[in-house]
């Protein structure tokens, strides 16, 4: 399977499609940033009373819920119904999964009310999500990306979505074809949210291309891209942070393809 | 009619007025570093118990609604009140009206409890809330600066106030009066919440300079200013938002001077 | 008395402890980041329905009253009980009390359920919790830190605990014997939130070193070293932030050493 990723870039950047997204406290600033610097079109929107309206005008939802509380889980759940009735791609970031019992409680609720069409976690996140006994160390995976395989098709299969496990290999499987994108760099994680936003840039990337799991690769593949060309020229995760976003802003096909490294 | 923004920006250094922000979760520390890079003092508070006596003590009140829910639009409201009993300025910025009708509707409350000092949007906003046929996308513009002229100086008479509408063109109307600001840069909306910080900075120059008309020409000529001397040494969005802020904190009356430009 | 800051520095990068904030929404991003860029594992959590799981698995409790609400306040004490009976480390940040009567109140409820580990405040802050009529403007200081040592004793000896006041000169007394730290940069209260960030990283130093006077003083000695290191090579407050965080990242032993300036 060869990846297409500077297509997708290049729609994105075109038709900025409008991404929903309820998030947590953290990360807002970052993730609204990302997506704008990606091209896309974000939004912000948690009161019950709107989020409906807004899931109706989007073309993606993404879900975060590294910040819980009952009125945004409430409200993500009627802005799951309405991205489920329009058939718009509903991205999941199951963050800090498996660290306390409501987390992945509230995940599971969630993917109760309609199958998501994509979870994107760390490991430890992602296995809390099958096997009970996995304690995630706050919002930090506590297990390497390769041990989380299985978990993610499993998750895949039962969910028929595509599961992403991000890490310094990371993996999107459908439960039977994975990929494996080798892009990124070690410093990533020191950065607060960086998860957040390659969820929040995998709804822009759903929402153009409706194969998700190319979608997803492609996600990955720019998140991993951007990342390691930004580390080069930065001197710790702060000034990382910032280069990331300038380089998604400049990234060109030439730095995409020459840097894309990935194997099935 | 000749602007004198230098004479507020050094009132500001000097004076460091406290300013009192309800504003979104997406922009709170970008709002906050901006107004303490230009001089003054920000603090935000939204519990219901405390707004009235944080009003109380502050010389503006900004009321952003970005990431609107029912307890804030209460304390906003009652920080609307003890404002308009100060008379101290009021200054709302309406994110994302347009784009669902709570917004447009919680904007119209808001206007209804006492008349704002100055409403500051985008040209979709500005628009919605005259036109309720106009739909914003998500938190940005639909539309251009230019066709929002007549719906700015509609708003500016029925509510008796100064009218703000950020653009390529960024256009300052009391209803009778325009005033045109051609500065800064294309990148600006690529920012997040560079609309809000317009907006609290608003508030920072109606702090002290009661003239509300010249006090918003004089924020969104700094603003521009700022933000197109910051874009040349630039590398995208982020470096943008950060040398922003180091710009508006070590801006000079030359730099001010030699790069104003506006038309009545 | 010599202080070994660069022993917990280590600590902290080997063992990175995992810290619960209950925090203010201004600085949940960059206080996340600086416990990550010292070596520390940052999580936020702030529902009455998982508060005591997170306290139950974390090595300190960071509370940090900037934006409060009614429900953020139920679930800091819940958390702050939980700590108590787990014996680890409670840092207190009273962001603006003196500022309104709620803010005041609500951090004397809060330690009346266990007294604090660690108070950290700026001067006026720690002067309003014994002085009612000291009125702090908004989350910014009226008061300078010589002021404040009476004060801070007076406070440390009341809930037997450290108080820690941030200034030019950084306070850290237990009410009994007092230390000075003389590091830092003037430019540094013009970044909004890196007094809280100041108690967050004192969660990461009591995380590791049970003496909290001594991990007090250390906290405040990287804050300070680092401020320092980072304003020579920033061009203003945006770019102090970001140096700042980059520089806690790569911070060694000649730093901390060559720079430390302390007295008792």
């Amino acid at each position: 399977m060869k990846l297409n990723v500077w297509k997708d870039v290049e729609e994105i950047r075109e038709k900025s499609p409008l991404i929903h997204n309820i998030t947590n406290f953290v990360v807002m600033n970052n993730t609204a940033n990302a997506l704008l610097s990606l091209g896309a079109s974000p939004v912000m929107a948690h009161a019950i009373e709107e989020v409906a309206d807004m899931a109706s005008i989007a073309s993606a939802l993404v879900i975060n819920i590294g910040t819980l509380s009952e009125h945004w889980i409430e409200a993500m759940k009627i802005a799951i119904q309405t991205a489920g009735l329009r058939k718009i791609p509903i991205i999941i970031d199951p963050v800090g999964a498996g660290a306390t019992k409501y987390r992945t409680d509230t995940v599971k609720d969630l993917f109760a009310i309609t199958n998501p069409s994509v979870i994107r976690g760390n490991a430890s996140e992602i296995m809390a999500l099958i096997d009970t006994s996995i304690q995630t160390k706050g919002v930090d995976s506590s297990q390497s990306s390769d041990s989380a395989l299985i978990a993610a098709q499993t998750l895949a299969k039962e969910y028929k979505c595509i599961v992403v496990v991000s890490g310094v290999t990371d993996i999107i499987t459908d439960g039977e074809k994975n990929i494996f994108i080798e892009n990124g760099d070690l410093m990533m994680p020191k950065v607060t949210g960086l998860g957040c936003t390659a969820t929040a840039l995998t709804g822009a990337f759903c929402a153009i291309n409706h194969n998700y799991f190319e979608a997803c690769a492609n996600a990955m593949a720019v998140m991993g891209i951007c990342g390691q060309l930004a580390v080069k020229i930065s001197k710790g995760p702060a000034s990382l942070q910032m280069n990331f976003l300038d380089k998604l802003f400049t990234l060109t096909q030439n730095e995409v393809e020459s840097n894309l490294k990935y194997h099935e």
